[in-house]
């Protein structure tokens, strides 16, 4: 029952005990596909309250607005350049930043500064400089900064960690992840993504990191252009790599990525040690299984992350505002976040110059 | 990709055209767990708006009321007796039903002469005569009352039934179903629940005429009582049937039911056919799968029905609202709701007699 | 790994320690389909010598003898007319009888008569009377007779009876099992086969009594003709069936049955019980899986009876011979035989007539 | 139907026009694990005879005789010294090397020169210029040197290979294999095994290069030594590798070994491509799925290579029968058994000494 998670909050929505001990007011910074996910999620989650909603587009917010106003009667609708004024507001406690990449900095540091616990989509900030002095600011005023490295809930990884740190595969030896995208990128957002290691392979990497808990000595990658639509980044970006770490333990690891899978968003991860193997395999629509004379058939697996990781949205949602409440311990850590950076830094030169390139840490 | 239902939605909370024409002003009436199932998931459908809770429990409405009052900032939160006053109210156009089945009817009624289309869980009332009255005063009114046989809006038997439909299977010669509680109900529930066949089975008896398109002429079913918790019930009710049907095309049909599975909610169905069979098979909380030297295992299916049918509760909230604005055909007629229970009371005969109950149409 | 039965043969065939004790001299009736069957698996059994291979075409033995002569240099190919002489020849042990089902009373009655074992397809005999005479004729003269019940040595199957009676279902409610055949039988063969439930029910009734200890009390039927080809077959034999068991202890069963499922060897059993389910899924031919924009794909299951239960055959040789060697105790009684004759014959009735019918035991 | 290979070879069985055309006799060297499912295959596989079983232990041979001479009682049980006599008589016409490797080049030679086409465990020879004797010796004398790399008749892995070759994946970008041996080789055997390179990766690496129809021209691999049995190997071999490949097109591979999976003998693969994928999942012994309060679970995956690789042996054996007889093409061609050990060789030296290595062809 308990690995039921869906259930289990119908539970907490059904208790009479559920009453939440605080309500946090919230800020949504960006109304992208992640800013978009976010406002839905919060519109049902009862320990929140939207306050502002802040995007750029004067087009988009305008849409939004009319389409959401009547749900959060409340919140205030407004550009970024309102910024100030809306972090003076007491009834905002945290700020949830899924702005464009090359803003996080200002908007987190502000919002930091003003005391207001921060959520922000990966990356931070643009280098491990800024990265870092948003942490400083953190720290200075005492409040959370959470990167959101999604994967870390979905149900599936989380269940993986868990069995690992209870010890029911033993020794690990080897971790391995797939990660293929879907629907393909277009040429447009891959010309200004920073690259297949820094825009995709982080999140590998990052969950790679955590499920081992340690980092990697040695990094050896290969990288190649596959995709004729894509061919106009040949010499700038790959859209298939795959990714070998060595850890200072010896155990293993192996990644692989593509910018595009015609048969949906697969994204695996499978972890082997002494005692067995455990395997996160992709997640399916629905249940259905068709027999004919030619085949037994099921729907595609799920088509992209807004639906696989749809669960993992929700569930960080939750442990963020227990990490605003002090009802939980950090698990992004600001190490964790460089560590990252710098590891996709080290897969890039080995593609690039076609050497193995060792980490010291 | 448009089998990935919950990737489609967001592709509509996504778009810039997504704006809806017409909010639906609702008053939902009970908050038992289906209730709660409904006021969860109309929080987050922007084409609603909540403009009344009713409760007929002073404590359970004031727990409520704690819990959710600031997510839905502009609705009442009232008993029952308020509901003359609340019917008035303009803003209601709809009205859903999830009190107890003995206060449906006046209800349901009360709603539909006060010009409110009406969403109401099964059964729409206690005999069929006053089904008849309920359905006569929705004509009178011009107005839609839906019958909430959830399972028909779960996306797996929803497939089911368009590839049958499309010819996918050529001719049907059988479908089975298989329904097994979980957690088992409480004896006390049990007592007052109608018996199986009224409180169970009419689910999957409207699943199968609905799949079929055709209504059985032959009934038969053995009834067990076979669960020792349940031992009390022992003369009055079973825990365990399985129901055969003959269709008048000489189709057949198997339904076995169960109160209790301890491996979770069993909902399956199968449709064979000239062409080939399709299954919707049970659903899992996630992709996990661990390989361990003495079996491989994966967590067990969805534990109960707010999980399992939680999708089924979200696509069919949005059918209501497609048939309160005009954009949908009204789907679960009278003729069904009435054949469901006449259906299942032959069952309830044949179990009781040891004899094959014919029926004629 | 003893789940892994193949392994566990090569075990014993690699083993220094291998040596049978006792040499099995077979004589072999019948070359048709399952005549064949027995021949391919005695060439690699080595507990068993080939004596004698016997059939009434004088051109099929001919053709069998070219084809596997130089594989049994010392067996001889002979008619049915020379039955006398081969029973008394001393090499002959057993004698495996996979003739038409007229001739197997004579047969088998004679070996048996003249000290042989007997393996024996079903049915047994023509009547029951028969059929009491050969085991008569087996314990008079102190030898054995099997009926080939084939799915009791489906691994699958076998692994569920061991389970239960292990306790790991607990309480066992109810036993559900589908056999749908492939390829869809000529229309000769099913004017003359006995009609679907002397022909295909008694495997399915054999099987789930043998799960379940104990025989129906109470048995159910509708029987339906379905299917184009077979349209010539109304009034004389069904093609579709549902069949209900109800146990003197309340414990219910349901078979269903078809002539043809065109996507294969549909064979599938479910055995539900307080503690959880066991089900015996379709097998496949390999572990392919394709993904496509469209789809996920599997190749399709088992084609037919030779390929899904070839396993079962050689372990039920191996039983067989186990019987013979005195290393193994009786499984398939003659109470069990007539048991099942007695239950498909009330199938039937209530098939015809329209009514539950009553059985004592 | 045609994807039911045992069905196939059932017809094949059963059919009346069966009747091989020529008899291969058979003189079969080494009676090891590989030698010992070689004889068992021969005695059912009806193109064929076992004129000769030859090995080197007297005390193996004659429990070996004792056991299987009654299966073929023309055959003779020598040893290895009588190898001049036998390659003299005219009933063997190809023989069967299952000897240890260091003898194979002595043995593989000899029966090359009288004429005797050869099917020969890999490795052919132990160094790569006794390779290329052996194959002069083959083209000298006109017969068939068939070096027996028994993945490629898998059905599994055929059936990737053929759908490729049909275009099904479109192009392809990435292939995975995952080898993980079960049980635990013992540490005498892995002394003198050769390392895990050319005694493990070898059957990857020709898959991998088989499939994509292309040789690596980069190659990276990192190698770990991690089970605590096995740690008297530390700085002479691997117990956990991974092997990356790049190839002249810009395509890539992933091999991943291990000398021991507690699971099960794990053996997958995996092939990505612009229209798909395709993956050979693990086989599992039955289709017994149990479920529980806990977990639903399957019976482990098979064991060992005996099993797993079952089938495929008794395909290699028809194939390398076609071979003799001239109805089939060589498809293990010279220049892949001399590339599969260069690449072998690369591997290590990647490991040992943590570089990248480039090939050229």
């Amino acid at each position: 029952m308990e690995n039921d998670l869906k259930y289990m909050r119908f539970l907490d929505y059904f208790s009479l005990e559920g009453k939440f001990d605080e309500l946090v007011g919230i800020a949504l910074f960006g109304l992208g596909r992640a800013g978009t996910i976010q406002l839905q999620n919060l519109l049902s989650c009862v320990r929140s309250q939207v306050c502002y909603v802040v995007e750029e587009s004067q087009e988009r917010l305008r849409v939004v607005e009319d389409k959401y106003k009547h749900k959060i009667p409340n919140a205030k609708f407004v550009r970024v350049t309102h910024i100030s004024s809306l972090l003076k507001d007491p009834s905002v406690r945290a700020v949830i930043v899924c702005t464009p990449t090359f803003s996080h900095k200002d908007i987190v540091c502000k919002a930091l500064a003003a005391g207001k616990h921060v959520f922000c989509e990966k990356p931070v900030a643009e280098t491990n400089e800024d990265v870092r002095e948003c942490y400083n600011t953190a720290k200075a005023h005492n409040v959370k900064l959470f990167c959101a490295f999604n994967r870390r809930y979905d149900p599936g990884l989380r269940s993986i960690k868990n069995k690992v740190l209870k010890g029911e595969l033993g020794d690990v030896y080897l971790i391995k992840t797939t990660s293929r995208d879907s629907p393909i990128p277009s040429i447009e957002y891959l010309r200004s993504s920073g690259g297949i290691f820094h825009d995709c392979a982080v999140h590998d990497i990052d969950a790679v990191c955590w499920l081992m808990g340690e980092k990697p000595i040695r990094v050896q990658v290969f990288g190649s252009l596959l995709s004729p639509p894509l061919k106009e980044l040949e010499g700038r970006d790959f859209d298939t790599v795959t990714i070998s770490f060595q850890f200072a333990s010896g155990k293993l690891a192996l990644i692989d990525l593509s910018r595009n899978a015609c048969y949906g968003y697969d994204q695996r991860c499978e972890v082997f040690g002494s005692k067995g193997m455990l395997e996160n395999l992709n997640n399916r629509p629905n249940g259905i299984q068709q027999q004919t004379y030619n085949a037994t058939k099921q729907d595609p697996i799920l088509y992209s992350f807004p639906s696989r990781y749809q669960e993992s949205y929700q569930i960080e949602l939750q442990y963020f505002l227990d990490l605003v409440v002090g009802n939980a311990k950090e698990e992004v850590l600001q190490e964790d976040v460089l560590a990252v950076t710098r590891i996709a830094s080290a897969c890039e030169k080995s593609a690039k110059e076609g050497i193995v390139v060792n980490l010291d840490w």
